[in-house]
């Protein structure tokens, strides 16, 4: 076994001690299983029922913002919300090319082309200033309409996405955004309960989306939600989440083409029992990387990631990153870690890489393929110590 | 009131007492509390987990599809089977006009378009016989492709839809699909439990699809799977439900556009608990059909629709069809039953109407047409006797 892997091994170790220990357990007691039998009394277990209602209310108090709309899942979010801001067929997407898939599959699902541009190792997320220099390189404005120059489509829209849960500089991308006029989507999958200065993730562009997979801060099985200060966006969000049925007493009647995306009651039953505990978690989290913190941080040749400067971090994923000259460890340290029942993964597969997107247009990547080489996720679970 | 509401009015109340009367509830007990209480304490609660594999081997057991896929509604399930059959852009493909919207959505998604044929008043289901005149007299075979020669596009696959629980004429159905090389695609969404010449539902074409929403015969919230005997298509299915990844020890790989479709384990963990009843939810569907059937018999201007020959029909909603000549009471019983808490509904609005598909190829549509001012279904949970 390399040196520095075993150097890993005995730092997470020290912290979480000698169990298996999984990359991110979710953690229920006795308010989920209470919840759940109410929602299992009052029958209503589908798409209509009070949890749903209690559950968006808990997003819109805690995001702050003004309407929340519970999703099957984050990437069905996202579909929407892209949808919703008016991203089509053979429209240009600017997104991460070091993201979740769904983040890429959502512009698909709308016969819309991902646009990949690159990070910053500062924060994980889009980098402000090489996306403003590519787009004035390869864009040009007709009206109020950013044109890429070469593909002759329209770039309608972009995806910033809070990687493992640290907000990207989400006010300078905005600011890029609306001087091309693309309208902003916040990924904010990863980062609930995330701020940058102060305000949560996902409220920053005209929409944002959330998931609550099982391996996310709190969760519902499955399930997602968008998040908006816009009523007119809210409305048709729910509208087109819920088979776009317009309401009358008895008759069955839909004016466009919807989606059967909503959140089932009992998903939400479980989601409001989670809501209850979330601070708790959070501040889990933070005190998991204060430890991690303290072992890993005197081991040469990796960092702990750290929550960027003006950000409250969810430190959703804990990760550590090799410093450069180091990737040679970087298999022997995902094989050693996960060999002695430590759960470690790398980031994604870069997606521009991915066959069914490597025709997609991209800036330079130098960052996202170094970093993809030297990021690794390590056990996160809350309540590890 | 008029003479006919009352009548019908008396007879519901005759059979299911004097209670507020839902269309449909589904019915738990403590093996639900139970499957859930399981599923919380493993921590799975999500994509993976026991459950989920368990509720696929129901399904197959249950109607003898040597596999099934468990998603997370009947429409992703039915977009997912028309994709994998090979339903493309600007494919046309054949559909009833009397049914439920997620059946045309799902040809939508795909950027196809639904193509709309007449339904016949003994199975609720599309008439063969019409279909074959229909698809005689506008397509052309080009190889082993038929066209649409009016539109010039590609006719890819038909769906039969088992209406209320009641088995189309899938036998000849199938047949005409052979001949003008059409994959048919069963959307069984409401017939699980439903057979046709002793054969389940939605295991006559290539794939069918179940739901199992809350009003279904057994639920899981939302929910839905795929069933098909052939292997390589249930490979696919489940690979492109799961946002198509492939395996490997942590690296994050996906091969082709996937979709994050697949069922939670807390879901399933209901549907589990759900199968366990489903031959007591069935029989007493049933009963209940026989004690409807006393009463409203006799009564001059309705009749309560009885499974069709050759079939055996879960009896998921009961239904009343007015006779010809008294349409005109049809608005005043919708009006009546629900005033008096006695929830009934009619058919879906005829889709080939709803303003997204008005410009759709379809058939004379005259059974559907007349079968939409006719239908009204009638409170239907099991154990309403």
């Amino acid at each position: 076994m390399s040196n520095l892997s075993n150097k890993i091994i005995n730092g997470i170790r020290t912290v979480a001690g000698k169990n298996n220990l999984p990359l991110h357990e979710p953690r229920f007691d006795e308010v989920e299983i209470k919840n759940l039998r109410k929602c299992i009394d009052s029958s209503y277990v589908s798409t209509v029922g009070k949890y749903v209602n209690i559950f968006e209310k808990n997003i819109s108090d805690f995001t702050g913002a003004k309407y929340a709309i519970a999703v099957v899942n984050g990437t069905s979010a996202l579909h929407l919300a892209l949808k919703l801001v008016g991203v089509d067929r053979n429209h240009e997407v600017i997104c991460p090319s070091l993201t979740f898939i769904g983040t890429v599959n959502a512009i698909s699902y709308l016969g819309a082309k991902p646009h990949f541009v690159d990070c910053e190792e500062k924060t994980l997320g889009i980098d402000p200033l090489a996306l403003s220099n590519w787009l004035d390189e390869i864009s040009i404005k007709k009206g109020n309409k950013t044109i890429n120059k070469k593909t002759g489509r329209l770039i309608s829209a972009i995806i910033p996405m809070h990687t493992y849960g640290h907000p990207a500089k989400i006010d300078q991308l905005l600011k890029i955004s609306k001087e091309y006029n693309l309208n902003l989507v916040e990924d904010a999958a990863e980062s609930l309960g995330s701020f940058y200065n102060k305000k949560h993730t996902g409220t920053f562009g005209k929409i944002g989306i959330l998931s609550f997979n099982g391996n996310k801060i709190i969760t519902t099985g499955g399930g997602g939600a968008l998040i908006t200060n816009d009523s007119s966006l809210a409305k048709k969000a729910k509208h087109i989440s819920t088979t776009a049925k317009v309401p009358h007493k008895w008759r069955y009647i839909h004016n466009e083409i919807g989606f059967n995306y909503r959140l089932p009651n009992i998903n939400a039953a479980l989601g409001c029992a989670q809501f209850e505990k979330i601070e708790k978690f959070l501040k889990s989290k933070r005190d998991l990387f204060n430890k991690y913190s303290e072992v890993l941080d005197s081991i040469e040749g990796i960092k702990l990631f750290k929550e960027p400067k003006n950000s409250k971090s969810n430190y959703w994923l804990q990760t550590i990153i090799l410093e450069n000259g180091y990737e040679n460890e970087f298999e022997m340290i995902l094989e050693n870690t996960n060999r002695n029942n430590i759960m470690t993964r790398p980031a994604w597969d870069l997606i521009h890489e991915l066959e069914m997107y490597i025709d997609c247009p991209r800036s330079p990547l130098p960052v996202s393929k170094s970093l993809s080489k030297r990021i690794i996720n390590i056990p996160s679970s809350a309540f590890l110590l």
